[in-house]
């Protein structure tokens, strides 16, 4: 059994919870920066394909649609978007045995296969770079954020998949590296909506904030100028 | 809303979750290496110190009595033992704003204070490291990966708290570097009872074997030689 | 034998050696960004205090005094002033036998004692961060470059030393997250001649521009506003 | 001018700068581990084809040629073998203008263009890993870290180009992780001889033992089980 501080919070409502956590100097509002990027988090096929049909998808429909929202003025001010994906060589040589055998669907991810190809609604740019990454965290293994610190970026968007996994990853890595870290719920999803809840309430408590869609698209209006050029 | 592959899982039983987690080829399971350490997160007096005579603190009793029911066994084998806190400079100089917007309760974290030191149960030896790091993940901003190649570990064993928080982004980290990760369930606790299931729950499913203390302690009736010198 | 490209070096006069680099897209000048940080890397008395009254040690008299000279301005400016120092846990539990074997120097540098601390004419001021580094970079197994991030800062400026161990390997850390790195050649120093000048090229070529100490002080004029809050 | 202890090491023998390093703790011999991999850093046909047919390479025939001979034995035994190379996206989208300024030449190393394949030569293996890399240790922003650890690796025998560039930012960042680091003198170039053994002197002194390619064939022919299947 779990230690606790005597309260019982299974029957919490999520305000008492919530007011729980601020109590005790969790959740306390970030806010935005001045530089923003958006990080789209593997939206490719494998994820975006509903099980069975993808042994490691699910309906991502209105992710992928609440991302497109968020593209179309970011790309406008010219906000640098960044995409990622996972994929590993043929036969897992660069995997290893740990992460092999924790999570063997990781075998549909393989370099150059269709699983591991954006989502075509994404319409990626040619300005605009796809990561390939072989862990959770879009930052673990890659020059994300090098190229962050080139374009002078404080503020990550993150949307894309899975709430639980990779999108909890890069927004503790981000807010580890003291980015302003924003998640719009409506736009990150999860094969199980109880993880999906269950994250949400932890990355608003330790990472980021976690906002509403609407307030994303309120703060983009904002941004005026080009956030650098893509050499930057 | 965040997306679903169809089903409904809020009702789930557990076990049927499980299942529907095993099917998409998550939460296998890893097994020991043959070289553990153990890492002792965080069971320093602010966190285990109920609340509020503690600002951050909640009830671990459980939790320092059965991590020092590993330790002891663990101590007889010449298994390596790490401990970790949290603590900044006074004022915070070294933390930044991201930090302490979304997680005030840092304050109370301040080196040389009588919050960021070791529980006395846990009775640390003269060969033990004690590091102090300033994020969740015992892997960040220390040299704790390079300590344990220096000493050919393949399985870390964590406990301590908080489950949703130092646990979980220490055994992320862990897994991504590929060691083997082991987790005793009651050997690791949380101020929330929810946090605590819900990141039990994502651990087994994406980073390492959460398994009973009483497993952690067979294996280590078997380990019979030393896992290295100190300095090794 | 090296391969070569079939010229020998050897002989070549330091502009032509320079001009050869040049003409395969080498040492190419990058330039000053807008928030800069001072790094005063390892200025610490196992360093400043010649051989053999330190058994690390060199007369580092001139390196004290042009650093002096940058900080001064610096501070008068709101420019965030970092400090590193190298140490290790007594009976060096935290360092490792590679470690151990290759630098058998680092047995005397212990946490606590009198070779690990700052050179006093150096003058930290409270608010200036103190960093206890384990390896030669200032990045490795720290949070400076969070710090730097939580700062915004563009460009780092590395005094100190040795020239051929820390202050190259923080000047690559630093172009390899994509910092503007700046050495003004007077305020760094090394044992060895030898090592610093064939060091200084090749920071030159691959890692940051090797400035004189007047240029810094020039730039350093130009910068009016505070690079903001010590918590920022 | 730079600061020394009052010695000046401009007209040392060779062995009297050792001596003098020897003395104050440095260079000390660590020697191989137990479980080996090679890493054969960016011998692909950019750095491999002379200058000015290619604008980034000189005659490492030499290198190639010693490369083989350790990669012949190496495979026989089982020892896993990795690859490297540089590569950015077109446009250098993901590069940064710091990178750009100062190597200007990586706008010769885009990605599927043939001065980053690796040279026929080498005859890489399906089972054998090949890394693209974007800054010049092989460890930066890539999971070989992670790879080294799957396979429980604790030596790296480093070959390939440039001495003064990507071998020794390699071999500094293994070492710095606690790998026993060995660099066959005769299987390393540079563009510059003087570049060349300034910082084999260097990686001596500091990271890994620079020993003859015969001192690794003698290990080599020790090594008798192998070092792990390619998932390991």
């Amino acid at each position: 059994m779990a230690a606790t501080d005597g309260r019982q919070d299974h029957t919490m409502q999520s305000d008492a919870l919530q007011e729980f956590y601020s109590q005790r100097g969790f959740s306390g509002r970030v806010g935005f920066g001045e530089r923003p990027a958006v990080l789209v988090i593997d939206l490719a096929k494998g994820w975006t394909t509903p099980y069975p049909a993808s042994p490691i998808g699910s309906d991502l429909s209105g992710v992928l649609e609440q991302t497109g929202r968020i593209l179309e003025p970011a790309r406008r001010a010219g906000i640098p978007v960044f995409f990622t994906t996972m994929a590993y060589e043929p036969g897992l040589i660069d995997a290893g045995t740990v992460q092999v055998k924790k999570l063997s669907h990781m075998q549909h991810m393989i370099k150059g296969s269709e699983w591991v190809q954006l989502h075509p609604s994404l319409k990626r740019q040619p300005d605009e770079v796809f990561i390939i990454k072989q862990r959770a965290s879009a930052f673990f293994g890659t020059t994300l954020l090098s190229q962050l610190i080139a374009q002078k970026i404080d503020t990550v968007i993150i949307t894309g998949c899975s709430t639980s996994g990779c999108v909890r990853a890069t927004a503790q890595d981000a807010f580890d590296y003291n980015l302003h870290v924003v998640v719009p719920r409506e736009a990150v999803g999860d094969r199980s909506p109880t993880a999906h809840e269950a994250n949400l309430f932890d990355i608003n408590a330790r990472h980021g904030d976690v906002v509403s869609v609407a307030e994303v698209l309120d703060y983009l209006k904002k941004i005026k100028t080009s956030a650098g050029s893509t050499t930057g």
